[in-house]
């Protein structure tokens, strides 16, 4: 059976997913981490086992290598010729990718030259390229976007009020994040409410460590709240999200930092472990209120409050909504959060059901069945995206 | 009968009004413009006449002594023993005054101190109180804030997440602007709905040069669009609103501007003038539009759509709301606007009626009979409130 590996790479790590298709059955799943620094770590799951190597892995190139010859050699493929397709997720795809794209030389080139809107993360993404076409030069490769999906975006909504060249000559306008988890979740709403997805208006909240809201309409992104980069919108574990901007200058002005060092706190120091002064994980933060803590109680608040507004906001933009969906790791497991984002918004007809919200990590509607809006949890699932975008264009 | 004079003094203009009270019958109104400059303009209307006079107007006290003896010459007043208070707007309170305040020389050292938060705006206003106590020393001033209204804004509403020391040690907070504006109008909104304002839940859209919108429930403000500076919130005139922080340091980098340079371009030189590249002026664009510009078509839905999406998110914020309310120069005169920002709210219960919706200038509901939610143009008057509160507090 065919074989497609999900791949996502960072400047030190290596994530994968080994899908059969079309079944979408995960055979193996793993994670080199450390890449290029010492004591590098290699884990990987298929079955009921687990593994942890430890062991140097001073670049992806032998970090694939190693990956390969596990595969063969714990027999969880027969022969290399089994993968068909390998997978590459990628942050940003700039105005060039709406969709995902077959890796060819000039694309491979464009990816790199998008480096420019998102330094962090589009280099790291074209290593983990490069080191499979050094190993497996004939397996057609795909790239997959974070802000594909949002490519549908009207101008309406992706256009800062800044004077009109900043976007022409400098590409600065809203991309939004997280969208291959955004369509994933409103696909997989269609197919839990039984409608076809362009008779939908979905509001997907994508609740991790970074978190996103996006307005879906008809199957495609409409309006999203991470903006230029992915600090915009909601208040995050770290991110400050939208602030008066304003406070740039008066934070540089007060405290003596340079401009990008003030960047570095909002996108590290603010969020969820600014308010509270304690996390950035939620878990913790929830430990802390339940004990009384009253700055980690006002560090929900704000993270909720402002998620509980962003679908205010998109329901009118979309005229209305046919439902809520809730993904990622703080959206598929808190129940508290997602109690104080859905308090109060009967008057746009969303009726929910506290025991149905009790659940954790599945798929379940959380609405009362009259509800005239639904409300789901859809746990996420990125690479299954990624495997069938490689299946759809490696052919 | 007691007079009281209601004072918004710039940087190099001093606006007035004066009041009979408790009619609040406006006696004289005008305008001293270019204090300080060459070829200063003094504007005074009263009962059909209007005078312009042209002269040099070195400071701020030359302009106060040339107001009084205009009004006792032109016969306005008898004498100045009727002017029983002064009211002057101050633009920032801060966090000290959750109202407005009988000014004393501690009062004065404390707006003083608060030009920190407001560069531009305090000390004009400071100099305008000075301006009138050397004059009439011993007749009651009351400072009447933009910002305290929405001092009942709980923590939640006006918290950013950053690092919670930046709002202990540095005062960053949201304060909202605008204030005695929205105040006004929810007092009037409540009057004219014939309910109790503690009853209701209304969301102000005081839409002029600076827009910002407000949530008021119960008679108060508990979230609004401007943040700890008037730039915050939708876009306007001249000023972004909201942008993704991470494109200030982008911005510096791609054009060589300081961040201070970066915030002159958000303040001045984007909205809708840095959209449409043409005006700043709505009635420009407007124009500019029906002929068919593209640029200006957009720079109407990029300004619409954010006010659209504020109520909705202002909706889900209080839970439903009972009224929307607009005001201010393109919130009370321009009904395409209003049509874009109400187009599209039936699902929160908002049935407006076109014909309704051609009114300028002029207290009117645009809704349906029937419609669950009111929506009301209500001319403002910050001038009226300040009068008010001199009267409150001068005895």
């Amino acid at each position: 059976m065919p074989k497609i590996i999900a791949i996502n790479a960072g400047s030190s790590s290596l994530k994968f997913q080994l899908f059969e298709m079309p079944s979408e059955e995960v055979i193996t799943k793993g994670l080199f981490e450390r890449i290029g620094l010492d004591n590098g770590i290699f884990t990987i799951s298929f079955g009921d086992e687990k593994e942890t190597i430890e062991t140097d892995i001073p670049d992806h190139s032998v970090a694939v290598k190693l990956l390969l010859s596990t595969l063969t050699e714990k027999g969880i493929i027969k022969s290399l010729d089994e993968i068909e397709g390998i997978g590459h997720r990628v942050v940003h795809g700039g105005e060039r990718f709406n969709d995902s794209v077959l890796i060819t030389d000039e694309v491979l080139k464009e990816i790199e030259e998008l480096s420019e809107l998102a330094p962090l993360h589009n280099p790291a993404n074209v290593t983990g390229i490069k080191a499979f076409k050094e190993v497996l030069p004939n397996v057609p490769a795909v790239a997959v976007f974070d802000t594909a999906f949002h490519q549908t975006m009207p101008e309406k909504s992706f256009l800062y009020s800044l004077p009109y060249n900043y976007y022409t000559e400098y590409g600065i306008r809203k991309y939004g994040f997280h969208g291959t988890s955004h369509k994933y979740v409103s696909v997989r709403a269609a197919e839990l409410l039984g409608r076809p997805v362009d008779q939908l208006r979905l509001i997907s909240c994508h609740l991790g460590n970074g978190a996103s809201i996006a307005a879906i309409e008809g199957g495609e992104s409409i309006d999203t709240s991470m903006g230029f980069t992915p600090l915009a919108g909601v208040a995050m574990g770290t991110r400050s999200g939208n602030i008066d901007p304003a406070l740039i200058p008066y934070i540089m002005e007060k405290t003596g930092k340079t401009a990008d060092e003030v960047l570095d706190v909002l996108n590290k120091k603010s969020g969820m472990l600014g308010v509270s002064g304690f996390s950035s994980d939620l878990r913790d933060i929830e430990q802390l209120a339940t004990e009384g803590n009253d700055r980690a109680e006002l560090a929900l608040e704000v993270f909720a409050s402002r998620i509980h507004k962003y679908i205010g906001s998109y329901a009118a933009r979309m005229h209305g909504v046919d439902a809520i969906i809730f993904t990622a790791g703080i959206g598929e497991n808190s129940d508290t959060i997602r109690a104080r984002v859905l308090t109060g918004l009967e008057f746009m007809g969303v009726y929910w059901d506290p025991a149905l919200n009790k659940v954790r990590g599945k798929e379940a509607f959380l609405n009362y069945p009259h509800s005239p809006v639904k409300v789901i949890v859809i746990p996420t699932n990125e690479e299954v995206m990624i495997a069938r975008d490689v299946v759809r264009l490696a052919n």
